[in-house]
């Protein structure tokens, strides 16, 4: 059974999140992983879905990403841009198959350590702008990117995220470590774009992050609240998640 | 009573076109004019949906605009600010009033004499980007965009556009205008943009014309089948039509 990984795009915007989500053993619910799976198995011909596309991160509804990692085993050798635009051929036209590598048998999307990188996008025009909708969180208040950008190295290093994570959160330890946080201006598109990179992140961590970098901006929050947050442990004072709409998977890299 | 002329951009993704549709007296279908009359009245406090907004040109179903022009009639004074604000507040996130400026009584958006721009995207990667499949037309042939270039020019002047007209077309004459029709490359995006310009537009003309041109970029036409097709006023000649999700109704000018 050769195993192959593949990079995954999609528009997060029509899916219930990344995973698969049985009730009774049902799938009732869109998902990125049930439409793989889909592919997957009528690629291998299986007359019962026995394959899993098994993938690195579980993104939420709304969210999108350019760089999911999955892996999935055929039962038969088949050359990985055939596996490629087979399965792009099968998908639906909101998830695309960027490449195909054939990796060893031991290779596992979300176990094998790797870091990830997310970008988050916000439009600061007035009214949200209709081609932004499902793509960007909208952000219309005042906003002081020079404040964001003396906050956003506070991030930076090892540090307990507890006031970062949603209530949903179930991980043993809260600690976690970032790499990279940034902010580029895009002023033609009147947007701001966030870059977070990681060895992992919390349920909701970045968008509760980017709630926390807004409000920084906007002038409700001290420049270095986010030391303090990471001291409080309690997550009831990062009150605003920034919507999912602005999320991306941005890439995702192994040793 | 004030009139306003407003430009007016959507995400036609989710909208049965421009145009209100009734059917024994019934809205059926979501159409942006069936919103932008729901917002003015709202505004307007009318109890019975007494004001009609006039839009510039009926965008198809799938079609977008970046800027359709709409004129309607207010039965108080409201700064044009006002207005905007108070449309964009009450609109669905998939339509924006990007200006509004009060004009003459008389003013029309439909029958005053103007012109329009459209640009229409065409995506040219092997299989459709998830984020560009409601925001662009697809073609993954083989495109010598050379030969394109020597086509367009084929398109300027009046002539009669029969050929180009979908069957639905029942306009008295089939002769139009054109004063601009050209194409840009964006390599990094994988698109190729076309621009066109003229006094007006048969049914479907635009999708049919980058249908042809698209299959002269491919080879399957003659460099200049333009002329051909314009001398026989056949329309079963231009079999191609590009699809809806690639147009976008740029800008009007007025005189």
């Amino acid at each position: 059974m050769p195993r192959y990984k593949a990079i995954v795009a999609y528009d997060g915007a029509d899916f219930f999140g990344f995973q698969v989500q049985t009730k009774n053993g049902i799938e009732r619910q869109r998902t990125v992983q049930g439409e793989l799976n889909k592919a997957v198995n009528q690629m291998a011909k299986n007359p019962v879905p026995a394959i899993k596309v098994v993938g690195a991160s579980r993104t939420d509804t709304g969210v999108h990403a350019f760089g999911q990692v999955v892996h999935f085993d055929l039962p038969f050798n088949i050359k990985v841009d055939g596996v490629r635009k087979g399965l792009n051929t099968l998908l639906p036209r909101d998830i695309i198959i960027k490449s195909v590598h054939e990796v060893a048998s031991d290779f596992h999307a979300r176990f094998n350590t790797h870091a990830k990188r997310y970008i988050y996008r916000v439009s600061t025009q007035d009214f949200t702008d209709p081609f932004k909708r499902h793509y960007t969180g909208h952000f219309q208040w005042q906003l002081d990117v020079e404040r964001i950008k003396l906050g956003l190295p506070d991030l930076i290093g090892e540090h307990d995220f507890a006031s970062f994570a949603a209530s949903g959160n179930q991980t043993a330890t809260t600690v976690r470590t970032i790499t990279r946080a940034d902010i580029e201006i895009n002023n033609q598109e009147q947007e701001l774009v966030f870059t977070f990179e990681g060895n992992a992140f919390l349920y909701n961590q970045i968008r509760i992050m980017v709630g926390v970098l807004l409000e920084i901006g906007n002038g409700r929050r001290d420049v270095h609240d986010i030391v303090r947050l990471i001291a409080v442990r309690d997550r009831e004072q990062a009150r605003f998640t920034a919507p999912a709409s602005g999320l991306y998977l941005d890439e995702i890299y192994y040793d």
